[in-house]
């Protein structure tokens, strides 16, 4: 049984696209514009679920792809799903793996039955069906399950857009049938470049499956900034508005800032992990990047009036020597502020867009995070 | 000033030569036997400070040697010291640095006035005497500071172990000619090996100079775990009884029991955080390899009754998922449980010397520990 609303819109701002709502999982709500921490592989890296939790992350990503490979979704299943080797209560969207495969898995050969290809792990031979996608997620069972679908890479040529497409329908047809456990929530993913007749072919194909809610994918894979805010807004704008619009794979502020006005309302990125992995801290004036030598004996925090744990008990250059001596808490804590950071971005704009001042606040933050000569 | 009294005895046991107490320091008392965490480089691997304390530690040690090639005592200094780098409110303990001299640096040598060594991290050459081992300390402002020894590691002939004993004394007198700050304690080393004799003449002389504390060195450098056991009881024996007595760089439980029994009070080692990293899980009927492949699909905790955030909220299975997988979070959860279960250790040693039931303690948890056939 799926819930029949999976997603509410409480407030729709008058200046642009973007919108303020509440998005209905099996394991509680979130209001949205939202983001999800990754967990690729069953954890967000370096951080306790507590210390997730502390950036006021209410949702997360999980890799199909990677969990499939390793421990393999029986195992988790065994384990008694994501929800209890996560260690986390809140929602839990997973992926179809699709992406991974072309972005990451050893040579790939996708027809119309499947993407065959060979692990990065261990090299052996093996193959992703829409049947086997959704298998796969009602075994994790996780909250939101994935349609999968074809992205190619990009630049590519209009008709390879439109094959991919054509394939991405044609699958989220079988993933519909297949369908996701009783109480998952089935997304469909829409392709199309930053094709307008291609955009809406592919919307209004999985508008009539009537999916609990809609992702704009094949975004940030290789085209330029102009070509990707064409194809959120094209995206956005093709999908059904009473339904949740993700957008897959963008963290960067700037582009969630612009893709929460085209009417996007969750986001995932790796971006502030992996960034605060190479210390690269996101502040409201820019990235501080902490291995520099100005920060050797800065007793400040990483960000002023920032509230997280590696703010508010440690300073620039503790957390520098962290970074150079090769410790883990270096790390940690610059993950811990980036995702506090972008939490606290996407509160912002929901307050914003919740009391009529989004289009301000879009533009002031956005001066804000111009990158300055002198800073 | 120094305050006039560091350690008071509460209970000594009948049986043995064990003891309760409490150690007082600038920062905070704690109640002995007691374990210190050690934090290498100014954080405890893995784990933010409130994880740290969710383990019940009270004190941390941190590393003179590796703080002063990285990032620098007067980094530290100039980043208000190690209790604001490590965020850490409790008491530290900072040893000399003599230690890593003669175990990690390259082409070490020795006379009576310093240790001249090349540093392990960039090969330059650097010297330690008893007063810059002092220096640091004081800049790193830590609780108690360690006066520099010169540990021989073993087998050593007696007239090597004599020679170190030798110019211990006499860099003891140095250290405390140069004193630490006017708050830090500091605590002298004992050295002799296992030999009585020597044992002796180190202990007089240096309780002749009136330290705040004093540590049993030369322990588990080389030599049998019988020859250990002699060296601990003599060493204890021979050092004054209303000062506290701290063993250095041991930490099985085995041991850390073992030396309980011998009048031991303070301990400091890197092994419950080592061989959390190597996923060795320490618990009361021996050690848990979370690797194996029989914890695959197991929903259990590493330690059943354990109240460690590992064993309420992960299985087995998630924990050694996350060491296969490479993620950050195995060696976190297996060093936070390895610490949980060495400060419960100490805590049942201190009740059970407080009510009269050390001597039973101390056999049945042997007992437990006992490596089974079976299991």
């Amino acid at each position: 049984m799926t819930r029949p609303v999976w997603w509410e819109s409480v407030v729709a701002d008058v200046d642009s696209a973007a919108r303020a709502g509440v998005l209905h999982t099996p394991s509680g709500d979130v209001e949205t514009p939202a983001f999800m921490p990754v967990g690729t592989q069953a954890t967000v890296k370096g951080l306790v679920p507590d210390l997730v939790a502390a950036t006021g992350a209410k949702m997360l990503l999980a890799n199909t792809y990677h969990l499939a490979l390793r421990p393999g979704e029986d195992v988790i299943a065994e384990l008694g799903g994501l929800h209890a080797v996560m260690s986390w209560n809140g929602p839990i969207l997973t992926d179809s793996g699709g992406f991974q495969v072309v972005s990451l898995a050893d040579r790939v050969k996708i027809d119309d039955r499947a993407a065959v290809f060979r692990s990065h792990l261990d090299g052996s031979l093996l193959e992703l069906t829409p049947e086997r996608a959704m298998s796969i997620q009602r075994k994790l069972d996780s909250d939101i399950a994935m349609c999968l679908d074809h992205c190619p890479m990009l630049p590519a040529t209009d008709s390879e857009i439109a094959r991919a497409v054509d394939r991405t329908i044609a699958w989220a047809k079988r993933c519909r049938e297949a369908g996701g456990s009783d109480f998952q929530g089935v997304f469909g993913i829409s392709q199309g470049g930053s094709n307008p007749e291609l955009r809406k072919r592919c919307a209004e194909e999985l508008t009539a499956l009537d999916f609990e809610g809609y992702a704009v994918g094949g975004v940030s894979v290789g085209e330029d900034r102009d070509e990707v805010r064409t194809a959120v807004r094209l995206g956005a704008a093709s999908l059904p508005a009473d339904k949740v619009r993700y957008l897959m794979g963008v963290g960067r502020p700037e582009d969630l800032i612009d893709s929460v006005a085209q009417g996007i309302d969750i986001f995932d990125c790796v971006l502030p992990t992996r960034n605060g992995r190479n210390a690269h801290c996101l502040t409201s004036r820019g990235v501080v990047k902490l291995r520099n030598a100005c920060y050797k004996v800065d007793r400040g925090p990483i960000e002023e009036g920032c509230p997280c744990l590696a703010c508010v008990r440690f300073s620039r250059g503790a957390i520098r020597h962290f970074f150079l001596a090769g410790e883990m808490l270096g790390p940690i804590l610059a993950s811990l502020h980036n995702l506090t950071y972008i939490q606290r971005l996407l509160r912002e704009m929901r307050d914003a867009i919740l009391t009529g001042r989004f289009a301000r606040f879009q533009a002031e933050t956005l001066e804000a995070l111009r990158p300055r000569r002198l800073d």
